[in-house]
C-alpha cells in the first residue's frame, strides 16, 4: 500500500556524502529558483471533481420529468422531513442498511453530520440525561491524518479531540480499545471506512467488526460517526470491498451506536447533489425530533432529479467507471512522479490509494510545513501542514495532503515536478543542518 | 384592518333570548352532525401553495443553461459559501440592501434563522464574551400571535420567550420598549414585517423606526430577527408598503441589531427554492466564521436557476401577480363566509390580509381548542389552538390559524361552511353554560 523513498546508503564515507548533498542542495536550489522565475500558478489542495468529470452528470438537468414521486407528493412543495421514499430507497442499499434505517436529505452531508453531534452535545443522543455538554468533559477519538471538516464541528463544540494513527487497515484498533477502555469520557469515533480522508486507506473486516463491539465496551451512548465518502468512487475495475458495517452492529446488537453519511457531490454535482444519513430507527427517530426544529425538510425535486438519473447501484457502479477513467491516470502520474523523484532518497513515504481523492504524502519528521513553504513560493498550492491533524496540529509536522482531481494532467504533471524538488530540497537542508 | 362578529343586541328581554339560544344551538347541532356524516376529509392546516401556484414556476426546469455563473464559477462545483453573486444581487434587492449584505443560502430559511440564533446563544453574536448561553438567563420577545417554527427554535435551545402583543400595525412597541428598559436579559426580537404570520398585518413606518432604535436603549447586541417571507406575496394590485429596516437601521447606527431573511419557498417552490440573509458586514462575517463549520456552501445550481428564471425584483413582482390571481379568490372567499356566518353574534373577530398566507381568527376567550375539536370532529382540520403561541400556550385560547392558500375554492367553502357553524355552536354552548 506505502511507496517509499528507500534508505540512503550509510556505507559512503561522510565527506563525500556532504560534498555530495551540499552540490545536490546547490543544484536543487537552482531549479526551485527557476520554478519561481516561471510564476507557475498551480493548486493540489482542492478535493474537488475536476469539471470533465462534472460533466458526466450534465444530463441530471433533462431528468426532471412529472414532479411526482412514487408514492404521490408533490416534490415542489413542502413536506417530507425524511425525503422521498425512492431517495431514501438508494439511499439504503447506498449505504447498505434499511429503507426505514436512512434519511435522504439536502445538499450537504457535512451540514447532517453537523446537527448529529450538535444535538448529541445540546440535547443528548439517548434523551436529556445523556447530553454530552452536561456530563463533564467530552473526548471524541479522531483517527489521524483525518478530515479537517470533521474536526472543525468537534473543535466548534469543544469537544476534545484525541488522536488515534491510521494503519493500513483503518485506525489502530488496539489503542482505540484502549482509549474506550480506560476514559468514560470518549463519546464516539470518527471514521471514513473506505479510501479514508487523506490516506485512502480501506478499513478490513476485522477493523470493522472491532468498531462495531466499541459500544460494547464503552456502554450504548457511544457513537460512531462514519463518513462512507468514496463508497464506489473506486479507481480498479476490482475494488476492494467494504464489510458492511451496520450488519457487524446487528451481530453485536450495537445498532444504536452507528451513524452513516454519503452523498453525491463526488458523483454527481459537487454541493449541488443529495446526501443521506442512516442509523438504527431509534436513532433516527430522534434524529427527526431535532431536524424538524432546523428544516421543514430536504429539497425534493433534486431527490427526484437524482434518483431518475442515477437510478439504482448499478447504475451508480456505471457512472463511477467513467470517473475512474477519469481519475485514474492522474492518481498513476502522481504516484509516478513521487517514485521517479523520491524512491531512494529516504525522503518520505506515500500511499497509492486505490479509490478516494487524496494521497497521503509523509515527509520526515519537522519538514512537512518547509515543503509547504517551498512548494508555495515556486507557485505551487499546497493544504497548509497540520490540517490533517485536530487543531491543526500536526504532532511530527510530516503529513502533506495532496489532491490529484482537479487539475488538468498537464498542471498536474508540473506541480509534481515541483513538488518532489521541494522535498528533496527540504529534506537535504535538514540533513546539512543537523551535520 | 379587522372584521368582527358585532355584538349580540342586549335588548332583548333574557328568557326569549335563552329560547332562542336553545333552538338555535340544537338546530346547530344537528347541522353539526350532518357534516360528521358526510364524512368530509378537509384540511385548513397547510400554508403551503397549491399545486395551480407551483406550476407557474414549472419553467424553472427550463431556466438550465452553461454552468457558469457571471463571474465564470463553475455551479456544478464546491465553493462559495456566500452564494453566487447574481443571487446575492437579487437578495440585496429582496431585502432592501446591499449586495456585500446578503448571503445567498439554499432551500430553506428557517435553517439560516436556527443556525443564527443557535450561533448567538452558543458562540455569542459579537464575540465569546457574549455568547447567551454564558450570560445568565436568556429571554426573546415574540409578537403573538406568531410563527410556530420561530418559537420551536428558541423553545430547542433553552430560550424564554415572552408575548408581546400585535397590533394593527405591528408589535406593541410600548411594551416592547418597556420589556427592553426594564429587563436586561431580553436578548431579542422575532418580527415577520409584512403580512405577518398569522394576522396579515403590515408594520407601519413608525414601527420599524423604533425596532430600529431598540439597541439603543438595549444596547449593541440586541438583534432583531426579521423574516420578510412575505415581501412580495400581496393580493392588491395597490399593495402596502413596507419601510426599509436596514435604512432605519442606518440612520439609527444600529445596523448591526438587523438581521433579515427572505426565501422564494413561496415564490418558485416550496421547500426547493433558495433563500437569503441580510445583515451588516460585521454580522455577516461573523456568520461565515459560523457557517463554514456546518456546510461547504448552498447548493449554487439552483440559485442560477433560479436568477435566471426570476431575473430581477421586476419580473419577481410580475410572477407574484400570478400567485395573486389564485389566491384572491380564496381570501376573499374566507372572509365573506366569515362576515355572512358571524356578523351579528359576537362570536369572534378576523383579519383582512391584504397579503401573506393566512388569516387569523380570534375567538371568544376559551374557547379556540374547543372549536378546532368540534371540526376535527366534523371533518376539517385546524392548525391545533395554541401553535401561533410560544409554548403551544395560547393563555386566552382564542387564537385559530386559517390557511385558505392550499385547498381548492370548492373544498375551502365548505370547509368555511363547517367552520361558522363549529365557531358559533361553540360560542352559544358557552354562553349556554354561563347562565
Amino acid at each position: 500500500m506505502k511507496g517509499h523513498g528507500g534508505a540512503l546508503t550509510t556505507t559512503t564515507p561522510v565527506r563525500f556524502n556532504l560534498e555530495t548533498l551540499r552540490s545536490r542542495e546547490s543544484e536543487l536550489t537552482a531549479v526551485h529558483e527557476g520554478f519561481r522565475s516561471a510564476r507557475l500558478s498551480l493548486d493540489l489542495t482542492r478535493g474537488k471533481p475536476s469539471p470533465a468529470q462534472l460533466a458526466l452528470s450534465d444530463d441530471l438537468d433533462a431528468a426532471n420529468g412529472p414532479p411526482a414521486a412514487a408514492d404521490g407528493t408533490d416534490v415542489r412543495n413542502y413536506g417530507g422531513l425524511d425525503g422521498l421514499p425512492e431517495a431514501r430507497q438508494l439511499g439504503a442499499a447506498w449505504l447498505g442498511v434499511r429503507p426505514d434505517e436512512v434519511i435522504a436529505g439536502g445538499n450537504s452531508s457535512l451540514t447532517l453530520m453537523y446537527l448529529y453531534l450538535l444535538n448529541a452535545w445540546l440535547h443528548g443522543p439517548a434523551g436529556p440525561d445523556t447530553a454530552w455538554r452536561a456530563s463533564g468533559p467530552a473526548r471524541f477519538l479522531c483517527p489521524v491524518p483525518g478530515y479537517d471538516r470533521h474536526f472543525a464541528i468537534l473543535e466548534d463544540l469543544g469537544i476534545e479531540m484525541i488522536n488515534v494513527p491510521m494503519r493500513d487497515d483503518g485506525p489502530d484498533m488496539d489503542q482505540v480499545e484502549e482509549h474506550v477502555r480506560t476514559d468514560a469520557s470518549i463519546r464516539g469515533i470518527w471514521c471514513v471506512p473506505k479510501y479514508s480522508n487523506p490516506g485512502g486507506q480501506v478499513y478490513s473486516e476485522n477493523t470493522i467488526d472491532r468498531l462495531a463491539r466499541l459500544a460494547t465496551i464503552a456502554g450504548p451512548h457511544f457513537r460512531i460517526l462514519c463518513d462512507n465518502a468514496y463508497a464506489f468512487h473506486d479507481l480498479d475495475d476490482e475494488p476492494p470491498r467494504l464489510a458492511n458495517i451496520m450488519d457487524a452492529c446487528r451481530r453485536h446488537h450495537t445498532e444504536d451506536s452507528l451513524v452513516l453519511f454519503a452523498s453525491t457531490s463526488k458523483v454527481t454535482r459537487a454541493g449541488a447533489g443529495i446526501c443521506f444519513m442512516g442509523g438504527s430507527p431509534a436513532t433516527l427517530d430522534w434524529f427527526r425530533r431535532r431536524l424538524q426544529v432546523v428544516t421543514i425538510g430536504p429539497d425534493k425535486v433534486n431527490q427526484l432529479r437524482h434518483v431518475r438519473f442515477l437510478r439504482d447501484l448499478d447504475h451508480v457502479r456505471d457512472h463511477m467507471r467513467k470517473h475512474a477513467a477519469i481519475l485514474r491516470p492522474k492518481f498513476d502520474l502522481v504516484c509516478r512522479r513521487l517514485s521517479e523523484g523520491l524512491d531512494g532518497t529516504a525522503t518520505g513515504t506515500w500511499t497509492t490509494p486505490r479509490g478516494g481523492y487524496f494521497v497521503a504524502f509523509d515527509a520526515r519528521p519537522g519538514l512537512a510545513g518547509e515543503i509547504v513553504r517551498l512548494a508555495a513560493h515556486a507557485g505551487v498550492k499546497l493544504t497548509p501542514a497540520g490540517a490533517t491533524f485536530p487543531y491543526r496540529r500536526d504532532p511530527d509536522d510530516t503529513n502533506i495532503r495532496l489532491a490529484p482531481t482537479f487539475p488538468e494532467l498537464t498542471d498536474l504533471d508540473q506541480a509534481m515536478r515541483v513538488f518532489v524538488v521541494c522535498v528533496e530540497l527540504a529534506s537535504i537542508r535538514q540533513t546539512l543542518a543537523n551535520r
